[in-house]
């Protein structure tokens, strides 16, 4: 199972989770050409608003498609960072934007807290592509996908009209880590 | 386990089949209130064209998210009617294109071979939205999903400006069964 990476992309609703696990599946398994499953799971807690996405990553084939040992988990909110802590690896990764998340999970984890939404909000002029901006922290810490296959998927998935925008968001967030 | 309910879409690349798995699992988990997991599996498959989503909907908590006894598979291709039709269930239903599918598999099936995407592009004006026209077949046929809650789900995933378009396209699939 050492080849397996798990990815958890945790917010609340309408920050384009969902957008963000598909984007990271293709470019894993369309231009990386390894394999992935990517899963939402709505539960009662779905409909409170905390919203997650999950990825999985291995060169073999993947028979168990849920997350139980999290390499990185991104949390866009304090609610979403105090409930999907759970199946953290020790030693795993986490992300959190520094303006929405402010107590962080006790624990040995690396910890990375970035201005994400501000560098969607500021920096783009547009908090929607947050999710991108993550996307692009995302491509520099995790194993197995390159920042081009991400570009590449976004590129393919984003609305017309809207890739240079999303490009940028992408980049940015490349670059919040030096 | 009889109280879970599996869908399996199937087609190919760019026919929106992620977008509808997802609107599917929401319907079920945000507006009927009960739990459902949504899953993408890209294997190297997906690399040939091939595109397929599975939605589990049940009462009780989703322990597997992995379809293993379908209880729906939606056809939008040949190519995906001839590798997903593993793990349907006896006396489960098939949605095929009437277009796109002319083979369809032996065995002891409900199938409903349906003008999908001819009413996209012929009643609604655009084919992309057949995806939506076989969400509305769906809710017509699924148990545990409604077609308001469906439609609910649509209006909040569909971009906007396009609410009236995938509103009559969902209307249109469901009226496709008597």
């Amino acid at each position: 199972m050492s080849d397996r990476y798990e990815v958890r992309l945790s917010g609340a609703g309408g920050q384009g989770l969902v957008l963000a696990g598909v984007i990271l599946a293709e470019a894993a398994a369309l231009y990386d050409g390894i394999n992935a499953v990517q899963t939402q799971s709505y539960g009662p807690e779905a409909r409170g608003g905390a919203s997650k996405s999950e990825v999985i990553i291995s060169d073999s084939d993947i028979d168990y498609p849920k997350a139980t040992a999290i390499d990185l988990l991104l949390c866009l909110t304090q609610e979403a960072c105090d409930k999907y802590t759970d199946d953290l690896k020790e030693k795993g990764i986490i992300i959190a934007d520094s303006r929405m998340v402010k107590e962080l999970p006790d624990g040995n984890y690396t910890i990375y807290s970035l201005p994400i939404i501000d560098t969607a909000k500021e920096k783009v002029g547009k908090t929607f592509v947050a999710n991108i901006v993550a996307l692009g922290v995302i491509a520099h810490l995790a194993e197995k996908v390159s920042f081009d296959s991400v570009l590449q998927a976004v590129l393919s998935r984003v609305p017309k009209g809207t890739e240079d925008l999303n490009k940028r968001a992408l980049q940015l967030g490349y670059e919040l880590i030096g």
